[in-house]
């Protein structure tokens, strides 16, 4: 089982309070450690080498490129006026020379919504679409995973107080079953999202569906109060 | 022109920084107020009135929720196990009973992403869908448009540097002019999104296309440096 992680140009603001730990943990086991854009720059931050870095760098100072180059194994330049993006870049670097089994993703979500969608939605799309189920991103609040059609047991809210289930394409008889709402032979053409669905205490979920792309939202809400004054 | 503002349940820390103003002269030109979910208990910390408040409420505290009730004219309570999300429900009530002619959202993106899709989503399905070029989601650092089939002229940037465009639905032919990257007839069966494009000097981006749902995303970075430790 070949594990990475990456980390993309994200705000920090969003990343698990434990992103670090996780990283400085994931090294020790020799897992690969992965960033594209200002992640570089933020995994040298957190004083952590890359074993591959990818972008174009075209918003980094020469003095800041001089340290991301000092602290990756590995570095792939992306074409400035391109049809990938970093992001994408670094995700078919990752499943097609790397050949990783699993990749957990920081930095795919919050600040700007071009960028969260591009990554969300560079999994619908072929060549990485066959390695949809291989891939999560990974928030404060939130952690996505994809699916391909058949069916899906999600066994436990891993911590987490609701899941949000849809689909990013048309979909075909999507089913959930052993959720508190459940849904029967859903169809549709367009992307849906049934959001704040929960476990019913330890029993398991079950999604099934025949066409499309399905994904999960683990979540939960953050702070109740706010001081807006 | 009947204009409309609404406050969803999203965190506050994503909120463009002069919401509280915007709102302030949104109530001087009687445009209307709306609010849903735990965006009515912050339209009051605020010291504004809702117009319309909508949601099950449930996760309110009972002094909360008269808190709510004092302070706005309209209210809908939905029903905890329901078809629709709340801002679903608010959305439908803008549209259909006030009959808005343009409506700003605050409050759909940040925090948890089954919320935010939820909300981008809606806006493909009947019968929502019809109304998705009145309405606008704004944040810090991004505005939200969709487009029906036909060409669209983007004027400006509004004061963003980027803009992402792509398809949140299946598209037919199409195509992006006067922009730094152009598109070709481009169709797809499943959602796109082209990030970073950018406006070339004064001149306008236009877009066009046959079959589907388009989306616009005036974005910015934010912070570009981070004190990681």
């Amino acid at each position: 089982m070949k594990r990475a992680y990456a980390l993309l140009g994200g705000p920090h603001s969003v990343w698990p309070a434990d992103l670090k730990e996780q990283l400085k943990k994931a090294l020790q086991k020799q897992d690969l450690i992965f960033a594209s854009d200002r992640g570089c720059l933020y995994l040298q931050e957190l004083g952590i080498k890359a074993d591959l870095a990818v972008g174009d760098f075209d918003s980094l100072k020469s003095n800041e490129l001089k340290i991301v180059e000092k602290n990756s194994a590995d570095i792939r330049y992306s074409h400035p006026v391109k049809d990938l993006t970093d992001s994408e870049q670094l995700f078919r670097v990752a499943f097609e020379d790397y050949q990783v089994d699993q990749l957990k993703v920081f930095g795919a979500t919050g600040g700007r919504l071009d960028h969260f969608l591009v990554n969300l939605f560079t999994f619908v799309h072929e060549p990485l679409k066959r390695f949809c189920q291989q891939v999560e991103f990974i928030d404060q609040q939130n952690i996505i995973d994809f699916y391909l059609p058949g069916r899906h047991v999600l066994k436990t809210n891993r911590g987490y107080s609701y899941v949000g289930l849809g689909n990013l394409t048309g979909i075909k008889n999507f089913q959930i079953t052993g959720a508190r709402y459940e849904l029967k032979d859903y169809s549709s053409e367009v992307p849906t999202l049934f959001s704040s669905n929960e476990f019913i205490k330890d029993q398991p979920i079950q999604i099934a569906f025949e066409e499309g792309i399905a994904i999960a939202i683990f979540t939960k809400d953050k702070n109740r109060f706010a001081n807006l004054n």
